[in-house]
Protein backbone atom coordinates (compact mmCIF):
# COMPACT_ATOMS: atom_id res chain seq x y z
CA UNK A 1 0.00 0.00 0.00
CA UNK A 2 1.48 3.38 -1.05
CA UNK A 3 0.68 6.22 1.16
CA UNK A 4 0.72 9.45 0.05
CA UNK A 5 -0.38 12.82 1.49
CA UNK A 6 0.20 15.64 -1.48
CA UNK A 7 -2.32 16.10 -3.94
CA UNK A 8 0.89 15.58 -6.37
CA UNK A 9 1.95 12.26 -4.60
CA UNK A 10 -1.37 10.93 -5.26
CA UNK A 11 -1.51 11.89 -9.29
CA UNK A 12 2.15 10.35 -9.49
CA UNK A 13 0.83 6.67 -8.02
CA UNK A 14 -2.46 6.91 -10.14
CA UNK A 15 -0.58 8.05 -13.31
CA UNK A 16 0.36 4.47 -14.33
CA UNK A 17 -3.18 2.79 -13.48
CA UNK A 18 -5.09 5.97 -15.67
CA UNK A 19 -2.75 5.07 -18.52
CA UNK A 20 -3.84 1.48 -18.62
CA UNK A 21 -7.67 2.96 -18.33
CA UNK A 22 -7.72 0.67 -14.40
CA UNK A 23 -10.99 1.22 -12.59
CA UNK A 24 -10.44 2.99 -9.73
CA UNK A 25 -12.68 2.39 -6.39
CA UNK A 26 -12.65 5.32 -4.05
CA UNK A 27 -13.36 4.83 -0.81
CA UNK A 28 -13.73 8.46 1.88
CA UNK A 29 -13.46 8.09 5.28
CA UNK A 30 -12.60 10.05 8.10
CA UNK A 31 -9.97 7.90 9.78
CA UNK A 32 -11.25 6.14 13.05
CA UNK A 33 -12.30 3.06 10.95
CA UNK A 34 -14.52 -0.10 12.26
CA UNK A 35 -15.82 -3.13 10.40
CA UNK A 36 -18.25 0.18 7.96
CA UNK A 37 -15.56 1.36 7.11
CA UNK A 38 -13.64 -1.69 5.72
CA UNK A 39 -16.82 -3.42 4.22
CA UNK A 40 -16.52 -0.24 1.97
CA UNK A 41 -12.76 -0.83 1.12
CA UNK A 42 -13.19 -4.64 0.43
CA UNK A 43 -16.35 -4.21 -1.77
CA UNK A 44 -14.21 -1.23 -3.37
CA UNK A 45 -11.24 -3.84 -3.92
CA UNK A 46 -13.82 -6.89 -4.91
CA UNK A 47 -15.36 -4.34 -7.92
CA UNK A 48 -12.31 -1.82 -9.20
CA UNK A 49 -8.98 -2.65 -10.16
CA UNK A 50 -7.22 -0.12 -7.75
CA UNK A 51 -8.47 0.75 -4.45
CA UNK A 52 -7.94 4.64 -3.06
CA UNK A 53 -9.10 5.37 0.70
CA UNK A 54 -8.27 8.95 2.15
CA UNK A 55 -8.53 9.37 6.04
CA UNK A 56 -9.84 13.20 6.08
CA UNK A 57 -11.61 14.62 9.23
CA UNK A 58 -13.37 17.30 6.94
CA UNK A 59 -13.38 20.79 9.01
CA UNK A 60 -16.25 21.67 6.60
CA UNK A 61 -18.96 19.47 7.90
CA UNK A 62 -18.61 19.86 11.22
CA UNK A 63 -21.08 22.56 13.42
CA UNK A 64 -19.45 25.23 15.71
CA UNK A 65 -20.61 22.94 18.75
CA UNK A 66 -19.31 19.81 16.92
CA UNK A 67 -16.91 17.45 17.94
CA UNK A 68 -14.13 18.79 15.41
CA UNK A 69 -11.18 18.69 17.82
CA UNK A 70 -12.40 15.84 19.47
CA UNK A 71 -13.15 13.47 17.23
CA UNK A 72 -11.13 10.43 17.67
CA UNK A 73 -7.90 10.30 15.36
CA UNK A 74 -5.57 7.37 15.14
CA UNK A 75 -3.35 7.38 11.99
CA UNK A 76 -1.32 4.48 12.62
CA UNK A 77 -4.18 1.89 13.56
CA UNK A 78 -6.02 3.13 10.85
CA UNK A 79 -3.37 3.01 8.34
CA UNK A 80 -2.96 -0.82 8.98
CA UNK A 81 -6.46 -1.21 8.93
CA UNK A 82 -6.70 0.03 5.37
CA UNK A 83 -3.59 -2.25 4.23
CA UNK A 84 -5.36 -5.36 5.61
CA UNK A 85 -7.98 -5.47 3.59
CA UNK A 86 -6.72 -4.53 0.60
CA UNK A 87 -6.30 -0.28 -0.21
CA UNK A 88 -3.99 0.32 -2.44
CA UNK A 89 -3.77 3.53 -1.70
CA UNK A 90 -4.33 5.43 1.15
CA UNK A 91 -4.34 9.13 1.14
CA UNK A 92 -3.97 11.63 3.77
CA UNK A 93 -5.05 15.23 2.40
CA UNK A 94 -4.14 17.97 3.86
CA UNK A 95 -6.28 20.98 4.94
CA UNK A 96 -3.96 23.16 3.56
CA UNK A 97 -4.38 21.90 0.39
CA UNK A 98 -7.88 21.25 0.09
CA UNK A 99 -9.28 24.42 1.68
CA UNK A 100 -6.34 26.71 1.34
CA UNK A 101 -6.57 30.40 2.66
CA UNK A 102 -9.28 32.47 0.66
CA UNK A 103 -10.98 29.47 0.09
CA UNK A 104 -14.56 30.26 -0.32
CA UNK A 105 -16.69 27.66 -2.14
CA UNK A 106 -20.08 25.78 -0.97
CA UNK A 107 -21.76 23.20 -2.83
CA UNK A 108 -24.65 22.43 -1.85
CA UNK A 109 -27.79 20.58 -2.63
CA UNK A 110 -30.10 23.17 -0.04
CA UNK A 111 -33.42 21.13 -0.07
CA UNK A 112 -32.20 17.90 0.34
CA UNK A 113 -29.30 19.11 3.19
CA UNK A 114 -32.48 20.82 5.10
CA UNK A 115 -34.31 18.38 6.30
CA UNK A 116 -34.04 15.86 8.36
CA UNK A 117 -30.45 15.61 10.43
CA UNK A 118 -29.99 18.99 8.42
CA UNK A 119 -32.57 20.48 11.25
CA UNK A 120 -30.35 19.68 13.88
CA UNK A 121 -26.96 20.18 11.51
CA UNK A 122 -27.63 22.94 9.34
CA UNK A 123 -24.16 23.16 7.47
CA UNK A 124 -23.23 19.69 8.01
CA UNK A 125 -24.10 18.28 4.25
CA UNK A 126 -23.12 21.54 2.19
CA UNK A 127 -19.66 21.00 4.20
CA UNK A 128 -19.45 17.44 3.23
CA UNK A 129 -20.69 18.16 -0.71
CA UNK A 130 -18.06 21.09 -0.99
CA UNK A 131 -15.13 18.90 0.27
CA UNK A 132 -16.30 16.02 -1.82
CA UNK A 133 -16.90 17.71 -5.18
CA UNK A 134 -13.22 18.81 -4.58
CA UNK A 135 -12.20 15.56 -4.11
CA UNK A 136 -13.95 13.87 -6.98
CA UNK A 137 -12.50 15.96 -9.57
CA UNK A 138 -9.16 16.04 -8.77
CA UNK A 139 -9.08 12.41 -7.70
CA UNK A 140 -11.65 11.38 -10.92
CA UNK A 141 -12.29 8.00 -9.58
CA UNK A 142 -14.82 5.35 -11.34
CA UNK A 143 -16.92 5.13 -8.32
CA UNK A 144 -17.25 6.24 -4.71
CA UNK A 145 -18.30 3.78 -2.16
CA UNK A 146 -20.38 4.84 0.47
CA UNK A 147 -21.93 3.29 3.75
CA UNK A 148 -26.34 3.22 3.84
CA UNK A 149 -26.21 3.62 7.40
CA UNK A 150 -25.49 7.58 7.04
CA UNK A 151 -28.54 7.42 4.67
CA UNK A 152 -29.01 10.94 4.49
CA UNK A 153 -25.24 11.73 3.42
CA UNK A 154 -25.74 8.96 0.28
CA UNK A 155 -29.27 10.50 -0.88
CA UNK A 156 -27.27 13.79 -1.02
CA UNK A 157 -24.11 12.47 -2.37
CA UNK A 158 -25.77 10.97 -5.27
CA UNK A 159 -27.78 14.32 -6.10
CA UNK A 160 -24.59 16.52 -6.14
CA UNK A 161 -23.24 13.67 -8.64
CA UNK A 162 -26.02 13.49 -10.73
CA UNK A 163 -26.59 17.58 -11.00
CA UNK A 164 -22.95 18.68 -11.16
CA UNK A 165 -22.45 15.93 -14.00
CA UNK A 166 -19.80 14.30 -12.16
CA UNK A 167 -18.46 11.07 -14.12
CA UNK A 168 -18.36 9.30 -10.86
CA UNK A 169 -20.56 5.82 -9.43
CA UNK A 170 -22.15 6.05 -6.38
CA UNK A 171 -22.08 2.84 -4.99
CA UNK A 172 -24.22 1.75 -1.29
CA UNK A 173 -23.02 -0.52 0.93
CA UNK A 174 -25.36 -2.20 3.48
CA UNK A 175 -24.37 -1.01 7.13
CA UNK A 176 -22.51 -3.44 9.52
CA UNK A 177 -23.97 -3.96 12.50
CA UNK A 178 -22.60 -5.18 16.05
CA UNK A 179 -24.32 -8.57 17.42
CA UNK A 180 -26.96 -7.04 18.91
CA UNK A 181 -27.83 -4.93 16.34
CA UNK A 182 -26.15 -1.32 16.69
CA UNK A 183 -25.07 -0.22 13.14
CA UNK A 184 -21.02 0.99 14.00
CA UNK A 185 -20.12 4.04 14.03
CA UNK A 186 -16.59 6.10 14.99
CA UNK A 187 -18.90 7.56 17.64
CA UNK A 188 -20.42 4.56 19.16
CA UNK A 189 -16.79 4.73 21.68
CA UNK A 190 -18.63 7.99 23.20
CA UNK A 191 -21.11 5.44 24.75
CA UNK A 192 -20.70 4.43 28.38
CA UNK A 193 -21.44 1.04 29.66
CA UNK A 194 -24.99 1.67 31.01
CA UNK A 195 -25.59 3.46 27.56
CA UNK A 196 -24.91 0.79 25.03
CA UNK A 197 -28.09 -1.51 25.27
CA UNK A 198 -29.97 1.79 25.00
CA UNK A 199 -28.27 2.18 21.43
CA UNK A 200 -28.65 -1.03 20.45
CA UNK A 201 -32.43 -0.51 21.24
CA UNK A 202 -32.65 1.97 18.19
CA UNK A 203 -32.32 -0.99 15.66
CA UNK A 204 -34.68 -3.08 17.31
CA UNK A 205 -37.60 -0.63 17.44
CA UNK A 206 -36.71 0.15 13.99
CA UNK A 207 -36.94 -3.42 12.22
CA UNK A 208 -39.94 -3.65 14.35
CA UNK A 209 -41.10 -0.63 13.01
CA UNK A 210 -40.85 -1.43 10.01
CA UNK A 211 -42.73 -4.71 10.06
CA UNK A 212 -45.20 -2.38 11.29
CA UNK A 213 -45.35 -0.60 8.06
CA UNK A 214 -44.96 -3.01 5.74
CA UNK A 215 -48.50 -5.34 7.03
CA UNK A 216 -50.31 -2.25 8.52
CA UNK A 217 -50.88 0.05 5.47
CA UNK A 218 -52.29 3.45 5.99
CA UNK A 219 -51.19 4.12 9.68
CA UNK A 220 -47.92 5.35 9.45
CA UNK A 221 -48.30 8.00 11.52
CA UNK A 222 -49.68 6.28 14.31
CA UNK A 223 -46.87 3.58 14.29
CA UNK A 224 -44.24 6.50 13.94
CA UNK A 225 -45.75 8.39 17.05
CA UNK A 226 -45.87 4.38 19.34
CA UNK A 227 -42.05 4.47 17.84
CA UNK A 228 -41.15 7.94 19.40
CA UNK A 229 -43.00 6.56 22.81
CA UNK A 230 -40.81 3.07 22.44
CA UNK A 231 -37.46 4.49 22.16
CA UNK A 232 -37.79 7.07 24.77
CA UNK A 233 -39.49 4.42 27.27
CA UNK A 234 -35.96 2.31 26.06
CA UNK A 235 -33.96 4.52 27.54
CA UNK A 236 -33.12 7.38 24.79
CA UNK A 237 -33.00 10.85 25.94
CA UNK A 238 -34.56 12.49 22.90
CA UNK A 239 -35.94 11.59 19.79
CA UNK A 240 -34.67 13.82 17.16
CA UNK A 241 -36.31 12.30 14.14
CA UNK A 242 -38.15 9.19 13.21
CA UNK A 243 -39.80 9.45 9.86
CA UNK A 244 -40.73 7.31 6.86
CA UNK A 245 -39.36 9.29 3.97
CA UNK A 246 -39.15 8.64 -0.07
CA UNK A 247 -35.91 7.08 -0.34
CA UNK A 248 -34.67 9.51 -3.41
CA UNK A 249 -36.46 13.11 -2.37
CA UNK A 250 -36.31 12.49 1.14
CA UNK A 251 -40.27 13.96 1.18
CA UNK A 252 -42.36 12.17 4.37
CA UNK A 253 -44.62 9.94 2.77
CA UNK A 254 -48.20 9.33 4.13
CA UNK A 255 -48.34 5.32 3.29
CA UNK A 256 -45.50 2.74 3.63
CA UNK A 257 -44.45 1.93 -0.28
CA UNK A 258 -41.40 -0.64 -0.84
CA UNK A 259 -38.48 1.32 -1.17
CA UNK A 260 -39.56 3.89 1.60
CA UNK A 261 -36.80 4.43 4.05
CA UNK A 262 -37.67 4.32 8.01
CA UNK A 263 -34.89 6.68 9.41
CA UNK A 264 -34.02 8.10 12.53
CA UNK A 265 -31.75 10.50 14.74
CA UNK A 266 -31.53 9.91 18.35
CA UNK A 267 -29.60 10.86 21.73
CA UNK A 268 -28.52 8.37 24.03
CA UNK A 269 -26.87 10.58 26.84
CA UNK A 270 -24.81 13.35 24.90
CA UNK A 271 -23.92 10.68 21.80
CA UNK A 272 -26.18 11.67 18.64
CA UNK A 273 -27.02 8.32 17.10
CA UNK A 274 -28.58 7.60 13.48
CA UNK A 275 -29.38 4.69 11.76
CA UNK A 276 -32.30 3.64 9.05
CA UNK A 277 -33.96 0.69 7.44
CA UNK A 278 -35.45 -0.18 4.60
CA UNK A 279 -39.28 -0.53 4.16
CA UNK B 1 -19.52 25.84 -37.95
CA UNK B 2 -21.07 22.60 -36.30
CA UNK B 3 -24.60 23.66 -34.42
CA UNK B 4 -25.01 21.25 -31.77
CA UNK B 5 -28.07 21.53 -28.76
CA UNK B 6 -27.76 18.23 -26.57
CA UNK B 7 -24.33 17.52 -24.64
CA UNK B 8 -24.75 13.89 -26.47
CA UNK B 9 -24.11 15.74 -30.03
CA UNK B 10 -21.33 17.96 -28.12
CA UNK B 11 -19.53 14.79 -27.09
CA UNK B 12 -19.17 13.54 -30.79
CA UNK B 13 -18.16 17.31 -32.23
CA UNK B 14 -15.46 16.83 -30.01
CA UNK B 15 -13.92 13.50 -29.73
CA UNK B 16 -11.47 13.65 -32.69
CA UNK B 17 -10.56 16.79 -31.23
CA UNK B 18 -9.97 15.48 -27.78
CA UNK B 19 -8.34 12.47 -29.26
CA UNK B 20 -5.70 14.60 -30.61
CA UNK B 21 -5.30 16.41 -27.58
CA UNK B 22 -6.40 19.86 -29.59
CA UNK B 23 -6.75 22.64 -26.68
CA UNK B 24 -10.22 23.90 -25.88
CA UNK B 25 -11.23 27.39 -25.80
CA UNK B 26 -14.77 28.12 -24.24
CA UNK B 27 -17.00 31.16 -24.95
CA UNK B 28 -20.00 31.17 -23.36
CA UNK B 29 -22.64 34.12 -24.17
CA UNK B 30 -26.31 34.48 -23.23
CA UNK B 31 -26.76 35.13 -27.28
CA UNK B 32 -27.54 38.84 -28.33
CA UNK B 33 -24.14 38.93 -29.28
CA UNK B 34 -22.03 41.90 -29.92
CA UNK B 35 -18.99 43.04 -30.82
CA UNK B 36 -17.96 42.06 -27.03
CA UNK B 37 -18.77 38.81 -27.24
CA UNK B 38 -17.05 37.99 -30.85
CA UNK B 39 -13.59 39.64 -29.47
CA UNK B 40 -13.86 36.65 -26.99
CA UNK B 41 -14.43 34.36 -29.53
CA UNK B 42 -11.49 36.07 -31.75
CA UNK B 43 -9.60 35.64 -28.47
CA UNK B 44 -10.26 32.19 -28.26
CA UNK B 45 -9.69 31.32 -31.73
CA UNK B 46 -5.78 33.07 -31.81
CA UNK B 47 -4.81 30.85 -28.41
CA UNK B 48 -6.81 27.48 -28.77
CA UNK B 49 -7.28 24.85 -31.37
CA UNK B 50 -11.00 24.56 -31.08
CA UNK B 51 -13.28 27.30 -30.26
CA UNK B 52 -16.73 26.37 -28.98
CA UNK B 53 -19.06 29.46 -27.98
CA UNK B 54 -22.19 28.62 -26.02
CA UNK B 55 -25.32 30.48 -26.20
CA UNK B 56 -28.23 29.78 -23.39
CA UNK B 57 -29.99 32.45 -21.53
CA UNK B 58 -29.28 30.85 -18.01
CA UNK B 59 -32.29 31.09 -15.73
CA UNK B 60 -30.49 30.35 -12.64
CA UNK B 61 -28.43 33.60 -12.87
CA UNK B 62 -32.13 35.95 -13.12
CA UNK B 63 -33.88 36.95 -9.91
CA UNK B 64 -37.70 36.84 -9.66
CA UNK B 65 -37.83 40.37 -10.48
CA UNK B 66 -35.22 40.29 -13.56
CA UNK B 67 -35.34 40.32 -17.36
CA UNK B 68 -35.41 36.26 -18.17
CA UNK B 69 -38.22 36.58 -20.39
CA UNK B 70 -37.68 40.07 -22.20
CA UNK B 71 -33.74 38.86 -22.55
CA UNK B 72 -33.13 39.82 -26.53
CA UNK B 73 -33.15 36.43 -28.29
CA UNK B 74 -32.08 35.88 -32.11
CA UNK B 75 -30.15 32.70 -32.62
CA UNK B 76 -30.26 32.95 -36.38
CA UNK B 77 -28.39 36.36 -36.36
CA UNK B 78 -26.16 35.13 -33.43
CA UNK B 79 -25.43 31.82 -35.03
CA UNK B 80 -24.41 33.64 -38.29
CA UNK B 81 -22.03 35.91 -36.10
CA UNK B 82 -20.12 32.92 -33.97
CA UNK B 83 -19.61 31.52 -37.95
CA UNK B 84 -18.06 34.67 -39.22
CA UNK B 85 -15.89 35.06 -36.53
CA UNK B 86 -14.52 31.37 -36.74
CA UNK B 87 -16.13 29.70 -33.96
CA UNK B 88 -15.67 25.70 -34.66
CA UNK B 89 -18.93 24.60 -32.69
CA UNK B 90 -22.00 26.60 -31.71
CA UNK B 91 -23.26 25.19 -28.45
CA UNK B 92 -27.42 25.84 -27.88
CA UNK B 93 -28.13 23.63 -24.47
CA UNK B 94 -31.15 22.93 -23.07
CA UNK B 95 -32.43 23.88 -19.90
CA UNK B 96 -34.02 20.46 -19.98
CA UNK B 97 -31.01 18.55 -20.07
CA UNK B 98 -28.68 21.27 -17.83
CA UNK B 99 -31.24 21.62 -15.12
CA UNK B 100 -33.90 18.53 -15.36
CA UNK B 101 -36.66 18.21 -13.21
CA UNK B 102 -35.31 17.78 -9.47
CA UNK B 103 -32.54 19.79 -9.95
CA UNK B 104 -31.31 21.08 -6.84
CA UNK B 105 -27.68 21.85 -6.54
CA UNK B 106 -25.86 24.99 -5.82
CA UNK B 107 -22.16 26.11 -6.81
CA UNK B 108 -21.63 29.50 -5.38
CA UNK B 109 -18.93 31.66 -3.42
CA UNK B 110 -20.87 33.54 -1.13
CA UNK B 111 -18.50 36.23 -0.14
CA UNK B 112 -17.41 37.43 -3.63
CA UNK B 113 -21.36 37.31 -4.85
CA UNK B 114 -22.69 39.13 -2.10
CA UNK B 115 -20.93 42.08 -2.73
CA UNK B 116 -21.19 45.32 -5.12
CA UNK B 117 -23.67 43.51 -8.26
CA UNK B 118 -25.16 40.95 -5.21
CA UNK B 119 -26.33 43.27 -3.07
CA UNK B 120 -28.99 44.18 -5.28
CA UNK B 121 -28.82 40.52 -6.79
CA UNK B 122 -28.59 38.33 -4.24
CA UNK B 123 -29.04 34.99 -5.97
CA UNK B 124 -27.36 35.87 -9.73
CA UNK B 125 -23.63 34.77 -8.92
CA UNK B 126 -24.83 31.53 -7.56
CA UNK B 127 -26.51 31.09 -10.97
CA UNK B 128 -23.72 32.03 -12.99
CA UNK B 129 -21.47 29.40 -11.10
CA UNK B 130 -23.57 26.44 -10.60
CA UNK B 131 -24.22 26.67 -13.92
CA UNK B 132 -20.96 27.29 -15.13
CA UNK B 133 -19.59 24.83 -12.74
CA UNK B 134 -22.05 22.23 -14.69
CA UNK B 135 -20.86 23.52 -18.09
CA UNK B 136 -17.09 23.19 -17.67
CA UNK B 137 -17.05 19.63 -15.87
CA UNK B 138 -19.08 18.35 -18.87
CA UNK B 139 -17.06 20.49 -21.79
CA UNK B 140 -13.61 20.22 -20.23
CA UNK B 141 -12.42 22.84 -21.99
CA UNK B 142 -8.90 24.25 -22.22
CA UNK B 143 -9.75 27.39 -21.52
CA UNK B 144 -12.91 29.55 -20.84
CA UNK B 145 -12.82 33.46 -21.89
CA UNK B 146 -14.65 36.34 -19.87
CA UNK B 147 -15.12 39.96 -20.73
CA UNK B 148 -13.90 42.34 -18.16
CA UNK B 149 -16.56 44.46 -18.41
CA UNK B 150 -18.68 42.25 -15.71
CA UNK B 151 -15.74 42.17 -13.48
CA UNK B 152 -17.09 40.73 -10.53
CA UNK B 153 -18.56 38.10 -12.64
CA UNK B 154 -14.87 37.32 -13.49
CA UNK B 155 -13.61 37.36 -10.10
CA UNK B 156 -16.57 35.21 -9.12
CA UNK B 157 -15.35 32.83 -11.73
CA UNK B 158 -11.94 32.62 -10.83
CA UNK B 159 -12.68 31.86 -7.34
CA UNK B 160 -15.10 29.40 -8.62
CA UNK B 161 -12.82 27.16 -10.60
CA UNK B 162 -9.75 27.59 -8.30
CA UNK B 163 -11.59 26.35 -5.18
CA UNK B 164 -13.45 23.26 -7.20
CA UNK B 165 -9.49 22.75 -8.29
CA UNK B 166 -11.32 22.40 -12.43
CA UNK B 167 -8.60 22.24 -14.82
CA UNK B 168 -9.75 25.18 -16.80
CA UNK B 169 -7.60 28.59 -17.34
CA UNK B 170 -9.85 31.43 -16.85
CA UNK B 171 -8.98 34.05 -19.04
CA UNK B 172 -9.63 37.40 -18.99
CA UNK B 173 -10.42 40.25 -22.41
CA UNK B 174 -10.76 43.82 -22.01
CA UNK B 175 -14.19 45.75 -22.67
CA UNK B 176 -14.71 46.72 -26.16
CA UNK B 177 -16.62 50.04 -26.46
CA UNK B 178 -18.57 52.18 -28.57
CA UNK B 179 -17.12 55.22 -29.80
CA UNK B 180 -18.17 57.14 -27.39
CA UNK B 181 -16.64 54.95 -24.30
CA UNK B 182 -20.21 53.03 -23.27
CA UNK B 183 -19.23 49.46 -22.66
CA UNK B 184 -20.91 47.20 -25.01
CA UNK B 185 -23.84 44.99 -23.58
CA UNK B 186 -27.11 43.26 -24.35
CA UNK B 187 -29.18 45.56 -22.01
CA UNK B 188 -27.79 48.62 -23.99
CA UNK B 189 -30.91 47.87 -26.59
CA UNK B 190 -32.80 49.01 -23.66
CA UNK B 191 -31.65 52.18 -23.70
CA UNK B 192 -33.72 55.30 -25.03
CA UNK B 193 -32.32 58.45 -27.24
CA UNK B 194 -32.17 60.49 -24.67
CA UNK B 195 -30.72 58.02 -22.81
CA UNK B 196 -27.75 57.08 -24.48
CA UNK B 197 -25.74 60.07 -23.77
CA UNK B 198 -26.17 59.41 -20.27
CA UNK B 199 -25.21 55.72 -20.27
CA UNK B 200 -22.09 56.94 -22.12
CA UNK B 201 -21.20 59.41 -19.62
CA UNK B 202 -20.49 56.73 -17.14
CA UNK B 203 -16.83 55.63 -18.70
CA UNK B 204 -16.28 59.28 -19.10
CA UNK B 205 -16.79 59.87 -15.17
CA UNK B 206 -15.01 56.18 -14.39
CA UNK B 207 -11.90 57.38 -16.27
CA UNK B 208 -11.68 60.92 -14.68
CA UNK B 209 -12.09 59.07 -11.34
CA UNK B 210 -9.20 56.88 -11.87
CA UNK B 211 -6.86 59.62 -13.31
CA UNK B 212 -7.68 61.65 -9.93
CA UNK B 213 -7.47 58.40 -7.98
CA UNK B 214 -3.67 57.68 -9.39
CA UNK B 215 -2.77 61.00 -8.98
CA UNK B 216 -4.22 62.22 -5.73
CA UNK B 217 -3.84 59.25 -3.13
CA UNK B 218 -5.42 59.27 0.23
CA UNK B 219 -8.46 60.81 -0.98
CA UNK B 220 -10.52 57.91 -2.16
CA UNK B 221 -13.53 58.65 -0.12
CA UNK B 222 -13.26 62.33 -1.41
CA UNK B 223 -13.10 61.35 -4.86
CA UNK B 224 -15.68 58.25 -4.67
CA UNK B 225 -18.41 60.80 -2.88
CA UNK B 226 -17.22 63.56 -5.83
CA UNK B 227 -18.03 60.73 -8.21
CA UNK B 228 -20.96 59.94 -7.30
CA UNK B 229 -22.65 63.45 -7.25
CA UNK B 230 -21.39 63.68 -11.22
CA UNK B 231 -22.70 60.72 -12.50
CA UNK B 232 -26.18 62.03 -10.93
CA UNK B 233 -25.36 65.60 -12.27
CA UNK B 234 -24.52 63.65 -15.64
CA UNK B 235 -28.12 62.03 -15.55
CA UNK B 236 -27.87 59.07 -14.09
CA UNK B 237 -31.00 58.60 -11.93
CA UNK B 238 -29.43 56.01 -9.43
CA UNK B 239 -25.72 55.19 -8.34
CA UNK B 240 -26.27 51.66 -6.71
CA UNK B 241 -22.71 51.65 -6.56
CA UNK B 242 -19.60 53.11 -6.96
CA UNK B 243 -16.11 51.87 -4.77
CA UNK B 244 -12.66 51.21 -5.55
CA UNK B 245 -12.18 47.32 -4.78
CA UNK B 246 -9.12 45.11 -4.31
CA UNK B 247 -9.16 43.15 -8.26
CA UNK B 248 -8.94 39.40 -6.29
CA UNK B 249 -11.10 39.90 -2.86
CA UNK B 250 -13.50 42.86 -4.26
CA UNK B 251 -12.75 44.27 -0.48
CA UNK B 252 -12.74 48.07 -0.58
CA UNK B 253 -9.62 49.59 -0.32
CA UNK B 254 -8.95 53.18 1.20
CA UNK B 255 -5.85 54.17 -0.59
CA UNK B 256 -5.54 53.33 -4.35
CA UNK B 257 -2.79 51.08 -5.38
CA UNK B 258 -1.90 50.04 -9.06
CA UNK B 259 -4.34 47.10 -10.11
CA UNK B 260 -6.98 48.19 -8.10
CA UNK B 261 -10.64 48.38 -9.89
CA UNK B 262 -12.70 51.10 -9.76
CA UNK B 263 -16.36 49.74 -10.38
CA UNK B 264 -19.49 50.83 -10.66
CA UNK B 265 -23.95 50.18 -11.57
CA UNK B 266 -25.73 52.41 -12.35
CA UNK B 267 -29.16 53.10 -13.12
CA UNK B 268 -29.66 54.85 -16.35
CA UNK B 269 -33.61 55.10 -16.45
CA UNK B 270 -34.81 51.27 -16.02
CA UNK B 271 -31.65 50.31 -17.52
CA UNK B 272 -29.03 48.94 -15.02
CA UNK B 273 -25.52 49.42 -16.90
CA UNK B 274 -22.03 48.05 -15.02
CA UNK B 275 -18.68 49.15 -16.30
CA UNK B 276 -15.21 48.79 -14.36
CA UNK B 277 -11.66 50.68 -15.33
CA UNK B 278 -8.27 49.59 -13.66
CA UNK B 279 -6.35 51.93 -11.40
Amino acid sequence: MIIVRSTAELGRALARSRELGKSIGYVPTMGALHDGHLALIQEAKRRDDVVVASIFVNPLQFGPNEDFESYPRDEETDLGLCEKVGADIAWLPTAEELFPPGFGLTVAVPRLSSVLCGQGRPTHFAGVTTEMSKILILLAPTAVYLGEKDFQQLVVMRAMVRDLGLPVEVRAVPTVREADGLALSSRNTYLSLAERPIAASLFRILTDLTTQLRTESGEVAAVLAAGRRQLIEAGVHRVEYLELVDSETLDPVPEATSGNRLVAAVRVGTTRLIDNVEV
